[in-house]
């Protein structure tokens, strides 16, 4: 076994492990949804209607939880060594991902709540920031002067990517902010960073694509 | 590391992820059920066999994710590679599977009831016959023109299971449909449906057989 | 990718997604186990002594469950094709595995309880004993005429382990039966199964051991 | 496929279950913090600033088993064969790390209570030190004459890991010791040894680095 080869199984044991954290955060968020009570002349229907708030969190909450797990993926294509601090980043990075849970429960319980509202939009979308901020940590830990990525990545690449997920961060913490000027808003910024995923990106390098360094679509 | 091995990980990833979240829905459903309880003179025995709907609904959400787990393994074995728009569908799909256990626990509470059974099953069969759509659609994205497929995969054997699993769903809605009519029926669809999986098939195209290419049995 | 790699990774991901069933069922059972409500002169440490039936429980079928999981894992380095049918004996195997932590909740609640004991311990000592008949299925499908193990095997391996597997799924069904005369019994034969297979065999064919072909031990 | 390749399969797939046993116990964490009631006048703030010891117990518990993991990580990457004795100290090592959100929400639940404080600081780093003796043991029982190691390891190495690991369980018993003198000093020392952990270690034998036999630091 060559020491690239201990290397590769290395980040990917953390790749492991942190896929293994998303999919149970992403999995968990159904039992916060609890089946309602219905009796003598009620309505089942309506009391399935009247709980799409936690139907609302839940896909919100996957859509995001799905893509930050594709752009962990992305990120840890280019990162080809781990010392102790990125490992201690990526943890303290997995604990506000696996929090996701408990903010979106909140927001789905009060997100009808006049008086409530805001607070809950701005724990949920506050978590989201949070999570952005360490994710960027996590990344400019690795990518500056190279200190966990492969020499071969072009420098150009790096910086492209750099500039998208430091912009990616702005706009969470916009969205966190704006949970205080208006929760709708601020929820429908978080919705659009989720859905605009599925464009696909010009220079090919961020998504679960063929491979990262290849920028040709056929 | 060539670009081929690059896009075998990359698929291969997406499957390591939806795999956790099929086992992790799969496990969750038993935490639905509840002990019961039992004090004085009551009989255990009859409290436990009174939540004969839970052991059901558990037994035939388990039978049903199980075999979308295998057919998902099957699909993915003819898809090379991987973008951003199916890695969209696939956590969509996957939002759908996730959300199981919830209709499930619906089910068996609302199973013995007149009044509500309609609606629990027709919320069951319905979340089933969505996923069904998410999964053909996510199949129909990667195949048409070989968008995602490796150009060796036999054409008749691609069309062989296109036809299947655009007719696997409309199956799944068909049951969906028959819960406003008869409840009964509607699930005894479903559990037909996933009792034929053991079935072999013909070319064998479909299932975790030992190769996807190769059509001989011994 | 040769025909035996793609074989390889086939029974692979079926142990991949087995290991991911039997590591959650596991860690699930944390969850049955409620913190105590303690106030005013009450003392915390009574109370929590007082839950003894469920750290009984948590650590008996963790154990369970832990060396049903080395079993398995035993069981499939001799297996190498998969298919139908036992995808689908695999996944009715599973069902069994995850419905665990519902009897040790029960037999948590009810251990203490005269009147209710006997039935609590009975349908525990039943799940595992259908777990280990649908376990037994499993390998004898597989076994039988070497339809999925492969040739180069030893037939008197084969044999022997077919044996011990037999005989392990008769001890777990007798523990049932004791289940009616003394639970006490009963629950002292499913421990002392589990902690059997600390022991070293003789042949060498059971347990994690560097390899299933080689019968020497350092 | 060669003997030592199976080895390395063999303890590999050790490791993922660990792993998955690891990510399962961290995740599951936050399902033990309720969403709270908040009613009228009264402000959801206030009621989610009252959690803080949920909060706390959140990350301090996702920290240590972030640690343990990654320490887990460390160790078996020297550990290159398995027998039962191993598998089943494993077992139970992991059977402390998925018990570890029972006292996580025993110390949210009681810090703040004068008359509790002393038991649910006393059972959580408790639970801590019989998980760090477990751990000490599996590695002595590996470790001990090159049972399980690689005879390729610098025996001077391997002394060092030893009294790094023994010297750690102390200090787990210590913290334990400490929570009859003062809780918090106990909860501080906690802290500190899972913060400790980002720390450069100058022998290059601990953490997730790019190798374990590899001593310089870039």
């Amino acid at each position: 076994m060559t020491t690239s080869g201990v290397q590769d199984g290395d980040t990917g044991r953390i790749e492991a492990f942190s896929d293994a954290v998303f999919a149970i955060a992403i999995t968990l968020l159904i039992i916060e949804i609890g089946v309602p009570h219905a009796e003598g002349a009620e309505s089942l229907s309506d009391k399935l209607l009247h709980l799409w708030p936690s139907y609302f969190g839940y896909a919100i909450s996957f859509l995001v939880i799905g893509t930050v797990w594709a752009n962990h993926h992305n990120r840890f294509r280019l990162i080809s060594r781990s010392d102790h601090v990125m490992l201690f980043l990526n943890i303290v990075f997995l604990m506000c991902v696996a929090f996701i849970p408990f903010p979106t429960a909140l927001l789905a319980e009060y997100i009808r709540d006049e008086a409530y509202r805001t607070t809950a939009v701005a724990v949920y979308t506050g978590t989201l920031a949070v999570t952005a901020v360490f994710f960027t940590v996590l990344w400019l830990y690795a990518a500056v002067d190279y200190r966990l990525i492969d020499r071969t990545v072009d420098p150009l690449l790096l910086r492209a990517m750099t500039r998208r997920y430091v912009f990616g961060m702005v706009l969470y913490i916009l969205a966190f902010a704006l949970a205080f000027v208006s929760p709708a808003a601020s929820l429908a910024l978080i919705i659009i960073l989720a859905l605009l995923f599925v464009l696909p990106e010009p220079d090919g390098s961020s998504g679960a694509r063929g491979t990262g360094r290849n920028s040709a679509r056929g």
